[in-house]
């Protein structure tokens, strides 16, 4: 199996639960944050409007999510079979078992994918999950978060729990810069050759007298990394320089 | 300097730059999820509607955000003065230099602000950044997605970033589950002795043949750490089981 296969597979066995979700709106984006990250088995535990347009709204392309989604009574019914249950909360809670930031909590519900399905649970908008809801829970995690002010949107706090999940399962693929050819030792060095005589026959770089000009240029041209493409381009400004310096091309 | 005073230095250095934002609930929404990871300076390039009830609306308790926002003309403005600009883009680009995933890009970004501010920007809803904004970037950053639906929501993308900024400054710091004073080893083995005792007397566990019920017992109990409370509990148990089956207690 391909490590895109395996990633792909942990991600199909994680569901994203939300319980008692006031506005729709926020299960539309939430929606929309886990596809994002390959996420896509939602649960909706007795939400307060479901379906409606404000969730189908904010869903924008991931309206196959709320299609798809499943609406049950109670958060029991929404764990059903899991091999392991993440509960969300930002506030700290007196009776908790295991605390994970979200970053490890997210390494966690990966590698017990393993065994089975794994719950992320997000509770209500303005009080998060009750203490009954958590102790269903196997572990509790948190999202490092600014104490003065620590109350991230639901799909927000969604987005960053997929992030993280999808980072754990190792997709963490993006996309690079384009790589164009690069430059042959003899070329940068004929361009730095090259550049000398120029800069002298400019009177900018004296030979008795050279400070650590070409030195330089050759740091801030070696850090750059050049490309064949690209030592053409400076050998033509140099060669255009020497039009009007006099200086005849080698 | 403590490491949350560093770290609050590092964040207050930090500019989130939203260019040409089409929905001011967007622009509330970004600002909340940057107050929520710490951030607070948020410039806004040329945006279709600011201020605007819907970016209040969203903005919830990062009113004070958006009251200190600054609304410039374009992008080098916005740009002026910063040691680092870290242009963000789902897309891939033809002419892009450096290009790193979100949280590398975090990473330095944090490290920059010791010479100065560093500004994290974010393009228009539809499209991002253009060529010639990300061009104005020093470095392009990428939140690795799901390939066939990359498309973020603007204040998600902004609340990932935020999120990857917080946790590189060092501050992941989050709440803990409460400890409560740990069983003594002599209090856990009097636990175990009372315990093979009572399941004697319960004719559960026969000493001619153990079998391995002990170290599995020990095993599951050795797991969770034991705290003295709990063992309390667990002696009180094994107490009234005595009850029931005449076992004399020690």
């Amino acid at each position: 199996m391909s490590s895109a296969t395996r990633s792909e597979a942990a991600l199909s066995r994680i569901r994203v639960v939300l319980v008692r979700t006031t506005h729709p709106g926020n299960i539309g984006a939430a929606a929309r944050a886990m596809l994002t990250m390959g996420l896509s088995r939602l649960v909706l535990v007795a939400p307060s409007h479901f379906p409606h347009p404000d969730a189908d709204a904010m869903a924008t392309g991931a309206a196959g999510v709320l299609a798809r989604a499943r609406v049950v009574d109670d958060l029991t019914q929404a764990l059903a079979g899991c091999a392991l249950t993440v509960g969300l909360s930002a506030r700290p809670r007196a009776f908790a078992g295991r605390v994970l930031c979200a970053r490890d909590a997210a390494g966690e519900a990966v590698a017990r994918t393993s065994e089975g399905d794994v719950a992320l649970v997000f509770g209500t908008e303005m009080s998060g999950l009750s203490n009954e809801e958590l102790a269903l829970c196997g572990i509790a995690a948190t999202i490092p978060a600014n104490p003065g002010y620590a109350s991230l949107n639901l799909a927000a706090a969604v987005q960053v729990m997929a992030y993280e999940t999808r980072l754990a399962a190792g997709d963490g693929s993006v996309w690079r810069a384009p790589r164009f050819a690069p430059a042959t030792h003899d070329e940068v060095e004929a361009l730095y050759a090259h550049a000398g005589e120029t800069l002298q026959a400019m009177r900018f770089l004296n030979p008795a007298h050279p400070k650590r000009l070409m030195p330089r240029l050759r740091r801030l041209f070696g850090r750059a990394g050049l490309e064949r493409e690209e030592v053409n381009i400076l050998r033509g400004i140099l060669a255009r320089i020497d039009q009007f310096t006099g200086r005849k091309g080698r």
